[in-house]
């Protein structure tokens, strides 16, 4: 644990929430798990973003295609799915499930690939810790849904 | 069907099949269903963004908020999934088969809600179709995926 | 010029142009001008996520780092720039304008660096082609908003 | 300020940075600034997506079109931006810079129409709070670029 200061409602998790705290409609799902699951939704993104790019300029890139590729596939796929899960107005409970299936099964492919290479690209280590961390709170939002 | 003239290597949808025909490695699926489906995803995404701007723009926008809302997140899905498709490098075919089932799920949601403003609103009528039309040919890939 | 066989009101272009011309508000654009602007930020966005990915899979792929880096970019750059341009109600000149400039400085990078491995890379070459025409168009959009 | 305890390697924050600290190539850029940036131009993005979902659940949508416009655009040059200044293999220095001045003008309109609506939405005035502090990063960026 570290301890850091902060400006009061900084920081990207704190501005979703108080947007969402602010809302005029609220879907009727699990706060709790909801404003998690569009953090863990929009990090895996960046994160398997940067995972990407960092892989690609490492020296043996030809061994990391695979990696490269599933990171392209989850960032596209979490930015999208957080952005579903996000929205609150009239949602279609259909639509937010598909996406979030689709999110466990990005996450998860992602997270085993970048283990693969966990011992030589630290990098791919905390990707896997992050899309795993997405793909435990998304199926806690499947869940929480019923 | 139309007979019509069209200069070769220009077009939308001609240039990601150019790309595609001279793509190094090849995923193992029927050419001519991933090649529409390429096609109908980012048409079908650039469709929803316009028609929930259109929707937007109406003097009876309160009445189609679940129109726009819906259409917002078919154009992130569809965009997501026509980028996942797209990819032919070391596909996970989970991931694949994922992203498209959310794709149908959201076109066919987007295409009820559009249906029901179809008689006022002459762009609903348009996006209902491409959106059914995407929803099928999505469903032709994940026929062909076995 | 080739002749192809197209089922009417098919093909990426044909869509968001039938969608624009039902919009209840247009901008003061030039028409034409604006739909061509459209359709080649979409593709060129399909096309570069294409073109990344086509390089990733070459056996050369430590040389073509720089190539995937900005395709990735360029594919980015066009889909927000295509988004933007698309929407039709209450826009910012200002937010169009930089989306569109930032467009054509992202698609003269790529196609400059694509060019360098057209004659390695046939998929290279293509999307430098399309890169460029994205680039030309949203100059012509530039210069029509005066 | 508000002290806070956070977990290290947890948060969306702090991700991104987990990565970029054990990237191979880094860019000549000052770390702290491109840090804030890349977590502004996210936290904005997702923020600007949450604002204009809101603003359509609200019993006078008509009133807030523009603002609901302007948050679309915003939240879509955010996300391109945030993965552009991400990469650190072989940027280039133009697009980099392009693309963070369109978030630059994105972010101000966004704000100022933020501004007027946030008397009687309490979102609006959190969302133009969230662009003025990107609008302010990505400034910082620019100027460290020299």
């Amino acid at each position: 644990m570290a301890l850091v200061e902060m400006p009061t409602g900084t920081g990207g998790d704190v501005t979703v929430r108080d947007i969402i705290e602010r809302h005029p409609r609220l879907i009727g799902l699990d706060g709790d798990v909801l404003l998690r699951c569009i953090d863990e939704c929009f990090d895996c993104s960046a994160t398997c973003t940067s995972c990407a790019d960092a892989c690609l300029g490492e020296s043996d890139v030809p061994d990391l295609v695979r990696c490269v590729r599933l990171n392209l596939d989850c960032a596209d796929v979490c930015d999208a799915t957080g952005r579903v899960v996000t929205r609150q107005t009239e949602p279609d409970v259909g639509v937010v499930r598909a996406a979030v299936e689709a999110c466990v099964v990005a996450c998860r492919a992602c997270a085993e690939e970048c283990d693969r290479h966990a011992a030589h690209h630290d990098h791919c280590r905390v990707c896997a810790e992050v899309c795993r961390r997405c793909e435990k709170t998304c199926s806690e939002l499947l869940a929480s849904m019923g």
